[in-house]
């Protein structure tokens, strides 16, 4: 057979152990919080069929899907007439019924009407797995990535929104990472479409407003007149989207300028019940009502959830909010939810950034035992085996090779402490301990050698 | 939007919380005894390169792997006689670039030689991740299921192999299922051919071999003779294949039969040091030479192993061996290794007939707060705050729902403690904490809840 020039495709990741070690630990925190506030995992296939993801992300988002091949003989399942159109969708739609995962939600949804009889509501569920779009790879932007979700459905209590920042602000306490949630609803943004006139042209104002992140007001406010606004109506806009003060002072003035809009009412009444459940186990990270953040709204019908870093400039680190259909597309209707989703790729750019990943991250033996040929290397197999029923994490270097290249290998793997028996360890029924960062090197007996590596490894 | 009825593709699974959990306690053990031994994780990406998994799994092989449609307009990248052959292998090769995940041994190999500037060999690596095959579904049969597998490459020695038998041995005490560890080796099996006069008939004599299990003796005799083999042959063999005994006795009758082939006496020295090495830390399980176990002899050149439970037939639980030329097909010769994969689907089975997952798994919230409203609701809400920073999974009703309603969640998602506090409870500033299964209810301090909880999932 030929060889052929290893490599993965565009987009695509290998993971080394440092990476995995480095991911888990983002993962077992966010896996760990959810639990620690109820939620239960479950898991879907990779595979979905193609009809139940076709029309769920927009016309881009149908181009983004991979599809599976059919397999067997799928040529002779097309129609004469259509396998000579060569038309890419339609022949894509014949010889292909399967396709990748593109997000998690749209699967949950699926499994929630597939499952509902089995399901008990208000449901809780959290699911870690990964996602597949053909989109350009760019810096930080993959083929293959992974979602960490968390939804509560069945509900429209404003508790479970309250819950959703204690535990975003959970998850980055425990990573160490300083960052700002940002909340806003629906409603306010309707009633400000509706304060300066233009109700009807929601989806228009809130597309502009949402970029002021990126272009500024400035700008934000001439594609506003560009899309046809009135100078009038911006006018009276950017003020608004400009209020600075506390929380509680931004809800004020904003009553004053909407009491005329039910809708904007419910809205600030919204945000305002969020903030005062919050109060009651306060948060370590700052929560700010951000008027401009106006993402994802074709979905979200209530709460706009966004978290960013304080310290490094990378976008979002994890979104969500309030969505009041997600399961009537399959057949379960007036289900409301809310959810978020962490973005663990920017999570660990950040933490890479701010070099905050733990010193623990990356160690995987913490013991070698040297092989200085079957008689010695006898005699410290127990001893390993003695380590791991305390939970230390050992091995023997597979050969008796020359010392030397056994060092480097505990060099090259990270790891902390070399244990050696020669004639003479063995004779004292010893061992020598060699603590490969400072070099030092004494002769002890089994049980001092664990109670060294419990204080290093602080059990 | 049409409503659908919700599916999914056949061969494939939706997990709930319960299965979820359940996979975990695998899924942990596994890795648990593979850190323990100082494997290290990798991961590769869901899709290969079409051309890295093509022709590595046999003709059978190729035509199960799942191919991804390239995206964009691909039917314009095929030339006009091609199209009009309509041949499906010739056209997939056109428009398809990228398969799924066959195996994790492939991508392995495929990793070694991309990166091999980068790794430390002997390389311990482990990886768990799903593959895909495009395989008939059946009972325990999928079409995405998930690999556990650990490999030593870069060292020949026998260590190794013991080694891994220590974790194989591990890992299935943890689980609590008794198993029989089988071993073989490739170059006994070719000292057999030779001894029985037919050394190029390897391939048929092992193919045969293997099936004994399944088919008896009787029918693999009969089926060596229609392959041609002599009788005198077949009734030199068979004998050989019966032994019983202890492996010691089975070892020395076989090195006085084999006594004049020298790959023969090779193998069985390489057993009997596989077993030497072992015994320095005896095992729990069964570990018995098994002359019948000749599978994946298209790859292994060394030790075959094998892992069934010694109470559920089912078929293997794990499977291994060593081979010796794992990456050159990527142009990295020379590079032996031996490793193993468990089979978690099959080992959720026998746990499952066995009724041996432990009573944790399942239970996901430990203690639900009854919603009585907004005061009883942000009286509660520090206390479970308070239990979480101690490591309990806690959750509010998210409304103020009939407490039947609420008690009946608790009941469904299998949550042992119920914390409620009303006027009274307020007043007193206690809790009344029911326990779900005896029905008893006390009005209790914080700390003495903790107390309860503490002693209950004893930590």
């Amino acid at each position: 057979m030929a060889k052929e020039k290893p490599g993965i495709p565009k987009g695509t990741r290998d993971f080394d152990p440092l990476e995995i070690s480095r991911r888990e630990h983002i993962f077992n925190t966010i896996r760990e919080v959810y639990r620690l506030h109820g939620f239960r995992p479950i898991e879907t296939p990779a595979m979905e069929n193609l009809s139940t993801l076709m029309g769920k992300y927009g016309e881009e988002g149908d181009r983004l899907i991979f599809r599976i091949l059919n397999s067997g003989d799928f040529p002779s399942k097309v129609k004469e007439e259509d396998w000579q159109s060569r038309n890419a969708s339609l022949i894509s739609s014949r010889i292909c019924e399967k396709a990748l995962r593109y997000d998690l939600t749209v699967p949950f949804a699926r499994y929630v009407v597939q499952h509902q009889h089995k399901i008990t509501f208000p449901f809780k569920r959290y699911q870690m797995q990964p996602v597949w779009r053909a989109d350009k790879p760019q810096k930080g932007r993959y083929r293959e990535f992974f979602q960490c979700d968390a939804d509560v459905i069945g509900s429209d209590s404003l508790a479970n929104e309250a819950e959703i920042m204690q535990i975003i602000d959970k998850v980055f306490s425990q990573l160490n990472i300083d960052v700002i949630i940002k909340i806003n609803n629906r409603k306010i943004l309707a009633g400000l479409a509706g304060l300066i006139g233009f109700p009807d042209r929601f989806t228009e104002i809130t597309t502009a407003i949402d970029k002021t992140d990126k272009i500024g007001l400035e700008n934000v406010s001439r594609e506003l007149i560009d899309r046809g606004l009135t100078k009038e109506a911006v006018d009276k806009l950017l003020p608004v989207l400009e209020l600075t003060g506390t929380n509680h002072e931004k809800i004020q003035m904003l009553q004053d300028l909407l009491s005329s809009s039910e809708l904007g009412m419910q809205g600030l009444s919204e945000v305002q019940e969020v903030f005062d459940i919050v109060e009651v186990t306060p948060l370590h990270c700052r929560l700010e009502l951000d008027l401009c953040l106006a993402r994802g709204l074709n979905y979200y019908t209530g709460a706009i959830i966004e978290v960013k870093s304080a310290d490094v400039n990378i976008g979002s680190l994890c979104g969500g909010g309030r969505y009041d259909d997600l399961t009537g597309i399959f057949g379960l209707p007036g289900v409301s939810g809310v959810g978020i989703s962490f973005g663990a790729d920017r999570i660990y750019d950040v933490l890479q950034a701010l070099s905050r990943f733990p010193d623990s991250t990356g160690t995987f033996s913490q013991v070698l035992a040297i092989n200085f040929g079957p008689v010695e290397r006898n005699y410290c197999l127990p001893a390993l085996e003695n380590l791991r029923s305390i939970g230390v994490q050992c091995e023997m270097y597979p050969e008796p090779a020359k010392i030397k290249k056994q060092l480097q290998y505990a060099d090259k793997n990270n790891i902390p402490f070399v244990l050696m028996a020669g004639e003479e360890e063995m004779k004292k029924k010893l061992f020598s301990l060699k603590d490969m960062r400072t070099g030092d090197q004494q002769q002890l007996m089994l049980e001092q050698i664990t109670d060294v590596l419990m204080k290093y490894f602080d059990r």
